[in-house]
């Protein structure tokens, strides 16, 4: 085995970001993506089912983080408190990766195609947290809107995140912004 | 002109949703649409852009609606709720337009493409509301941050409002939906 192997994929999404943005989402081919990481064809689809999956190949991850932590909050946690707990534990892992997540935002702002895609991945991290909520005892419609309100959370501190002129904790922004949001909808 | 004429769109729209019901929306065409309706393609196509406009046709008098509603809610009114305002609005235009409505999401639930058409413009509706909001003076992050939050509970209420076994008023439950959101997001 090549002492490059265990960084394949890793390689091939540097490789794939690098493509699209030089040349566009939809100009780039497997073939080049493979190219520039030195790899095969055949290496990139052990990875990924598609070029776009490249884009978006850590949702199952994502949605397994957010589940399990929804599921083990303690009982006294409010089912808003719990959903913020989890979105924080993505804030770990997206930590020290601001560069590259920037860099993933660009590509996909630039194609509708992508922003539908992106879109569509949202609502399904919704359902799964209301999924989760629910199996918390919480009633499905208070879970609902709260996994909803949840994702906007979410989409805000992260497009705040990548957007701040300095490093900033994603794991805080989105304390921040859920903090701020009960600020918002405080009966006066 | 025919007698028929002033209400072209609605009988239109009444058959492009009973074949799209009856045969599935990707195995309609306009032609069928246009024969049931007992007009023609053309007269189709003055109202419609393409068959998937007959379901979400609506969106520029939502958009219009609900910046209207939140740029003329009094200066005393928060964010939250003048976004919640603007939503109960909508829910007086579409009442009375329950089994419509119904029937029109059972079409879009059976459809990936046009439920990523759906989150789209769900998207849209929210940086309107957001705009709107910063044209009265709210700080750009709070802006978005209630914007997508008002969808959320939009999107909630829209369906419990479907799903009810017995009529209600959307705009009763638009409201009951906020309420329930102040509730679940305030703190212990």
């Amino acid at each position: 085995m090549s002492r490059w192997q265990p960084d394949a994929r890793g390689r091939l999404e540097q490789a794939a970001l690098e493509l699209y943005t030089e040349r566009g989402f939809d100009r780039t081919t497997v073939a080049e993506i493979a190219d520039r990481a030195g790899l095969t064809e055949r290496t990139f689809f052990r990875h990924f089912a598609d070029k776009r999956e490249v884009l978006f190949g850590g949702q199952d991850a994502l949605t397994e983080l957010l589940t399990t932590h929804i599921a083990q909050a303690p009982e006294s946690v409010s089912p808003i408190d719990a959903v913020g707990r989890a979105l924080q534990a993505t804030g770990e892992m997206l930590e020290g990766r601001r560069e590259h997540a920037r860099r993933r935002q660009a590509v996909i702002d630039a194609n509708p195609g992508l922003q539908e895609r992106e879109l569509i991945k949202l609502a399904s991290l919704a359902a799964a947290m209301a999924a989760a909520l629910r199996r918390r005892g919480v009633p499905a419609s208070a879970a609902t809107l709260t996994a909803e309100t949840g994702v906007a959370v979410f989409k805000v501190a992260y497009s705040r995140w990548l957007g701040a002129s300095r490093r900033k904790d994603l794991t805080r922004v989105i304390g921040d912004s859920l903090d701020e949001l009960k600020a918002l909808t405080a009966s006066a």
